[in-house]
């Protein structure tokens, strides 16, 4: 780890603690110049998150926590709660974050388009469906987009790589933890990372049933997990928005956006367009884990290549289409059907 | 002016006219400490552009001249250019440029739709137009997007303040001037400051015309320059594209978007985008013209207030439909049919 990196990871975590001291581990000291972090024990017996999904193990309450914690780091780090003095002050310290936002941009929107050593995927199985990416022109021009908004759309102070590993859990505790990755970006990238890789979760369940375990009522749960996640997003970021709608947000100030009807289509609009961001930001992260560099445990650890390919082709799908036609998806429940769709099981 | 304010009026003017210096004077010197800056002499006859298009004086070469100044310093600033490291260093220069950002969000975004003390008008005549601005709900979503747009995206070092009183011109030369809002921002600004004021002086010609001249010609002059503004900029900035779409431009690299249908396909959707974020701003920009503070002197030195309403009026309405309604043109020239149906003349 570099020092920069340490020190972006401290700043986020104690911003992000700030805002949701619940899920966020306390940093009790950081010393810049030696980089050296003390900062809370997560505890056994939690674990990361993804290991307990590889392990079938359902969370009661990762949903509420996990959408508590978006709607709260999100919410009061943009411009809807914030005014752009100090919205500013904000993207320009973690503007220097540059070289991991460069290793973002690389392994999510670049190498997996683009013949790479650096890429691999379940070979021979999957030969075909990684050409298939490289040559997708509708889904390059997609990325293209999600690429640059990456880049240039300082929206709100972003985890920057919420993906269950980042996470962890037991049934009664969400600590979300690596947040080295932290910058001013698309509130989407965090809101699709975390989605995106419980939909991978959901496609590697496949490889993991055994005649112990089918996993049937788990894929369920999982559904139901990433259903639960976004619309209790939704709910608590625009009770937030109302809670705060008189004060110093400056996207819409209460003297402009000053009647109920006119601020409810606002934020149906703004809503829209973060479900939007997320679909289109989770597809990539899904598509990066199946043919680009690093790859993710829920598949890994299916030791059958044949059966791993399927479950990865199956996922791969899923995530093509959605990210091509992300804006016809009206609500998450019609991208649950979708995710199901593509299921060979 | 504050010194911050100066620091970055010749950081722009030096940006830009090392990539542009056809069209920006040259800073010979700054003092930072002593906010002190030598700088080329626009010589006579240049005179402030605006007020040549008061005294209807064609510039056969303005549109030339603004388009290359509009994609060198644009198409160089940005993404499509720069890796990321870049453009991210640019982006942290001047992102302490707040105060003046947040005079343009107060003035432009935020006043017009509003009771406030700052705004004026041509009182009694527009006093229903004026409310009815500050009471159009589609308006104030459509520019609650733009001033989001303003604030959080870093596409390239824009002027900032691109009006026709930025603007010193000659028949043979184009210079441009007070780069003091210079930030990262969205190049739809730019290009929207410099159509949106020649929509203002097209609108003000009819209160300018007398018996020894009735301007009709001029206004077609103008909808040429409109029209060949950007026209030229387009093909000028799809041009440095292609010229240089082997380099390191972050957005679209060139192992990956490495076939001329996708390329083309890809231009043509951010050239889209592009036109419909300048007809947004430059209508943002003409209505504060009318119901905000600052007036532009087109219309201002029309001295009957009823005839000055009617151009205003004319003005006002055309902004309002385009701004709300930019993503159904497709050309320049649908514009240019469109500014002229609302001319009362």
């Amino acid at each position: 780890m570099t020092r920069e990196r340490a020190y972006f990871e401290a700043s986020t975590l104690r911003e992000h603690g700030r805002l949701c001291p619940e899920h966020t581990p306390e940093v009790y000291h950081f010393d810049r110049a030696m980089s050296l972090m003390g900062m809370r024990y997560i505890e056994p017996p939690h674990i990361i998150l993804r290991k307990g999904l590889i392990a079938g193990v359902e969370y009661p309450l990762l949903a509420d926590h996990m959408s508590d914690y978006m709607a709260k780091t999100l919410f009061f780090t943009s411009l809807l709660y914030n005014n752009s003095t100090d919205h500013k002050k904000g993207v320009a310290k973690y503007s220097a974050n540059v070289e991991m936002c460069r290793l973002t941009e690389k392994v999510v929107f670049s190498d997996p388009y683009r013949v790479s050593k650096f890429n691999r995927w379940t070979s021979p199985y999957l030969d075909k469906d990684a050409e298939a990416v490289r040559e997708d022109d509708e889904l390059k021009l997609e990325t293209a987009e999600l690429k640059s908004m990456f880049i240039e759309r300082a929206q709100a102070l972003i985890h920057g790589d919420l993906h269950t590993a980042s996470i962890m859990v037991t049934t009664g505790s969400t600590q979300i933890i690596d947040s080295e990755f932290g910058f001013y970006g698309p509130m989407g990238y965090d809101i699709g990372a975390f989605l995106g890789n419980l939909i991978l979760a959901y496609y590697a369940q496949n490889g993991h049933a055994d005649q112990a375990n089918d996993r049937k009522a788990y894929k369920k749960w999982i559904l139901k997990a990433i259903e639960e996640s976004w619309n209790l997003f939704q709910k608590k970021f625009v009770e937030l928005w109302n809670k705060h709608k008189e004060g110093n947000g400056e996207a819409y100030l209460p003297d402009i956006y000053n009647n109920s009807k006119l601020l409810s289509v606002a934020q149906k609009k703004y809503m829209t367009n973060l479900f939007h961001d997320g679909l289109g930001f989770g597809s990539a992260k899904m598509i990066r884990r199946i043919v680009g560099i690093a790859h993710v445990e829920d598949l890994e650890s299916i030791k059958d290549a044949s059966r791993r390919a399927e479950c990865e082709r199956a996922a791969l799908h899923c995530a093509k289409t959605i990210l091509k036609g992300r804006r016809q998806f009206e609500s998450i429940e019609q991208v649950i059907e979708h995710i199901q769709s593509f299921d060979q099981d």
